[in-house]
């Protein structure tokens, strides 16, 4: 069994970054600025804005954090939207999600530029990763593909089992795991809440990829010996023997399940770092003007 | 069996439809007007948009026809979707494809205005699909989905195998079969032609939607007693006792696999006139502005 190390393969990409970084300082160019929009006090929200944030510092990026109370009315932070499109330093931006209920966030993902929508949720950018055209790629499931590219995990005809069909995860990793490419070029099943025979297909799955929220939903009895295991499952569980009085869970039992797997992600260490290292490139792609001019 | 009358089915939406642009007439409102350009002479094209115009003519819609010749230049056809833009009597338009070899398809796709873009194909439109917003939905999936809605088919939990990845029909077919809507929610697999297990996948489905373009790929061995068979082919084939000299070609081998079925389409008089019906709806939805301002 391969541990897959994303917090390892996410400090070498975000290395590999800052020396991109450093020519382009080098040779005069425009220094990648980044700006994250964030509403509130959420705790979640405080704690990946904060790895955003320090992650720019190490690729050698511009960072801002531009902070608002819960009472921003929809109009005043539509607002700010506007004014970081057509703030012509900031390269690319992101609004920190979940939003207070009075605000639409299907309105704010709209309001941005698509240009600058290095989060990937525009409906332009999710139309084009569908089709095959070159966009910002959400960033877990990039994250997801760059791991598997760099463990060198065989894809092709492969039946790979996505549990899940949200728009940032779900969805999209099973269309680029079925696109003609590589990775990619595998046979998918997208299951769901809604799924009878959820089980059946995991046993018959080369690869799952869990992405439902649900601690330890993924058991050994569930994994087909050599199976590779992509957790993306991040819930938070009391604990009281840590510091935080919680720890991230992910989708898997992972004590049980790791010893049957070829590859398996940890959580946490596995596709997190490599959801943040994505959000990054993006960046990266968006201040070279790599995709969109 | 049930033979599921597309040609029925779609004679039906086209008066209901019919029935609504005369209620919009006798108010004094806005006929929908849907325009198609079609560039050079191939038969399947002429037949398609010839099949169109007419239906425009049985929902009372207006219709407009542009013809061009093969050696219409990118730039000129560009010109062409700019004026259609642009022009306020024009609800919806079409460009008929294949198209030449010199001319980007996709760049003509992402000129139309997505608010007239009546075949689903702007990337604006893929991604609301992909998301689950309000939007022009392709014509053939959501022909699909009007077939197993009107003959009551239940899809939710049910394992859905879709035969093709294609940006027309296979990914947006898989998309809305796996959404949290009705018909659809069901536990869906995408195979194609990297997949190694295509057939033990089919034989477990309980709805094949079958799109390859292989003549009689889907036989009697690869299917479950009871199951739902959707048949996307149209493939041409030569045949000597047609006038035309050739007949349509399903995907599925017609003759040996209907017995097994619950509910099969048949080819010719299935999914495609399906296809033209949700065309016309989308121009209907475009003329009454329901989905975009």
């Amino acid at each position: 069994m391969t541990l897959i190390d994303g917090k390892a393969v996410a400090d070498q990409i975000k290395q590999e970054i800052a020396e991109e970084v450093a020519a382009i300082r080098a040779a005069g160019g425009k220094i990648p600025h980044l700006a994250a929009i964030l509403v509130g006090h959420d705790g979640g929200s405080e704690t990946y804005v904060a790895h955003k944030v320090k992650a720019c510092e190490q690729c050698g990026f511009k960072s801002t954090l531009i902070r608002h109370e819960n009472d921003i009315t929809e109009d005043e932070l539509l607002a700010e939207v506007e004014r970081l499109n057509n703030d012509p330093d900031i390269d690319g931006f992101i609004v920190q999600l979940p939003l207070p209920k009075h605000i639409s966030e299907q309105r704010i993902i709209e309001a941005i530029d698509y240009r600058k929508d290095v989060d990937g949720f525009h409906p332009i950018n999710v139309g084009r990763m569908s089709i095959g055209l070159p966009c910002f790629v959400s960033a877990t499931p990039a994250g997801i593909m760059e791991l598997l590219r760099r463990y060198d995990i065989d894809t092709k005809g492969k039946h790979c089992v996505v549990l899940g069909r949200s728009n940032i995860v779900g969805k999209p990793v099973a269309t680029l795991m079925m696109q003609k490419s590589e990775p990619g070029n595998a046979t998918v099943t997208v299951c769901h809440s809604a799924s009878k025979n959820l089980k059946e297909m995991c046993r018959q799955a080369d690869i799952i990829i869990a992405a439902l929220g649900q601690p330890d939903f993924v058991t050994a009895d569930m994994v087909k010996e050599g199976a590779v295991i992509i957790d993306v499952g991040t819930t938070r569980v009391p604990d009281a023997s840590k510091k935080s009085g919680f720890r991230l869970n992910g989708d898997v039992a992972f004590a049980e399940v790791s010893p049957k797997c070829s590859y398996i992600t940890p959580v946490p260490g596995g596709v997190g770092p490599m959801t943040i290292v994505s959000l990054m490139r993006n960046t990266l792609l968006a201040g070279k003007k790599a995709i969109y001019k």
